[in-house]
């Protein structure tokens, strides 16, 4: 399971109720972050998951409300007393982007790390590993270099009983080769594949902002279990000023979230000029109906499809 | 008149009730702003005075938690239409660390102008124009060069009514004589001089962070109205800890207050390990009376001693 809180959902600047759009998510106690604007840190203080267990923080693009907070959030990991590396992800000229804010806080109790993502037209990076988390990044169409980011959890294929009997597996193995994936009894060796059935669907998490929509944006973000998507305006009638801005209305993200088949949309990024982005959810909703709008340290726990029976069955088994 | 309000009280990190030390003050309708941490510009939200009439933001040193929210507040600014020039004034290095920071705020609507005071143990600068506002400037001891502030509003000599009359000036010229400074009556001319007293005491706001207690800063402070100085810890057990971080105890900014013979102490910049620095408040009073813990957006109009009486009276003339 993957734990989701959005730190804030706001675009622009930082007001009082709404911070800037920033994502984390929790799994198997590590931490991911999705860029950190000023205030960010704020808000993961009443979110009150800590700041010593993140393992990489990706960004998105270099504007100001995506990555003003980073000075300040690194010295808060520092106090945290954290020691491991830390990991920073983002678009070529990341590492020359951090020196300078570093100008402000060059000391740190722990190493920095920096991976810069070739940024192209189209070039997707499938799976890349930050810490615990097996990422993607996609290009995006913004005013500079922009990567929309998505977090998955793979899963092994369900336990089959007939299988296990048919290669002759001992019962009393069973439980630890599903977990280890290999085992010995009695002088023999057993594996995964003789007991377990194909990979299932895999745990799906896509964050994509700031960007005008992208051809290719619905294969990166197909089958997501949760969407977190940029509406800086809600009315299709700011579609004009959206596109001018390199953003999109709410309707262009729920087109996204339809065609991608997502599960979940949560829309984030909103302009100052709309102080209750409520008020224009239908014009995502008649287009993908399952979409929310985002407000700040709004959590879901995303689960794969039968987690809990099969944690349960797992109990009885051993 | 001026208002005085402090954007934030806290030290290190912005928490969700208090946020980075900072200090607005406002002169007939222009601002002007001392430190600028993550933050500051959410809680100027929350102010309300606005971005675009700031003349200048002074910044004490360069650590994060002092100068953290410049490039979001540069943004800001930008954002309410403001096209004047933008005064920076800091210690030697700021043009270099604003340079560094403005990699995310590289594009602005108004220019941003530089100022570096020169910092040296013992050196004041007396007297500073900063926009419409009269600055002074003294050197702290802190673990890299920071200048403690002042704000200082001087104020002519009062009406003296002999001296007027003695001096043959005609009393339908009095008021605009005392307004403007000179006036013209049948041909003859008269200066300010021949109907005012000598100067009068000026209106003076002190802030001093982040520092250990300096011999000259008594003197810098002498008779503030209001003396705002960084109290990291409030127990005076804590000196040893305050001491080895460069900061100071309460009764360590208590006894400034007492030698400089201010009106008012307000303490700020409070360790985030002291949830309410109120409980403390003790440590402070008996060496100063007159001390009042500081919290976000604690305000205070400063005026002339008998400010209201003489615009009363004034209007009674015209």
């Amino acid at each position: 399971m993957l734990d989701v809180a959005l730190l804030g959902t706001g675009g622009m600047m930082p007001l009082p109720n709404r911070f800037l759009t920033s994502l984390i998510c929790r799994l198997n106690g590590r931490l991911l972050v999705i860029d950190s604007g000023e205030s960010t840190q704020v808000s993961m203080k009443l979110l009150g998951w800590g700041f010593k267990d993140i393992d990489a923080i990706c960004f998105t693009h270099f504007h100001a409300d995506h990555i003003s907070g980073l000075p300040g959030l690194l010295l808060s990991i520092g106090n945290s007393c954290r020691e491991e590396p830390l990991l920073l992800v983002g678009p070529p000229g990341l590492g020359e982007v951090v020196r300078c804010l570093r100008v402000i806080a060059p000391e740190l109790p722990y190493p920095v790390e920096i991976m810069e993502l070739p940024y192209k037209k189209g070039l997707i990076h499938e799976e890349v590993r930050a810490g615990g988390f097996l990422i993607g990044a996609c290009p995006l169409d913004h005013r500079m270099p922009c990567f929309g980011y998505r977090v998955v959890l793979k899963r092994a294929g369900k336990f089959d009983v007939e299988k296990a009997r048919a290669n002759g597996v001992p019962l009393k193995v069973w439980s630890r080769l599903q977990k280890t994936g290999a085992a010995e009894c009695d002088g023999a060796a057993y594996t995964a594949d003789m007991v377990m059935g194909p990979p299932r669907k895999p745990l799906k998490l896509a964050y994509c902002t700031d960007t005008r929509p992208v051809p290719w944006l619905p294969g990166f973000v197909r089958g997501s279990d949760l969407f977190v998507c940029e509406g800086m305006y809600g009315d299709d009638s700011f579609l004009e000023n959206a596109a001018d801005k390199m953003h999109m209305v709410f309707g262009e993200a729920a087109k996204i979230a339809r065609d991608g088949e997502v599960n979940e949309l949560w829309l984030t990024h909103f302009s100052p000029a709309m102080p209750d982005p409520g008020n224009f959810i239908d014009f995502a909703r008649r287009i993908f109906k399952n979409s929310r709008t985002g407000y700040d340290r709004m959590q879901k726990t995303l689960r794969f499809e039968d987690e809990e029976e099969e944690e349960a069955a797992l109990e009885s088994v051993d």
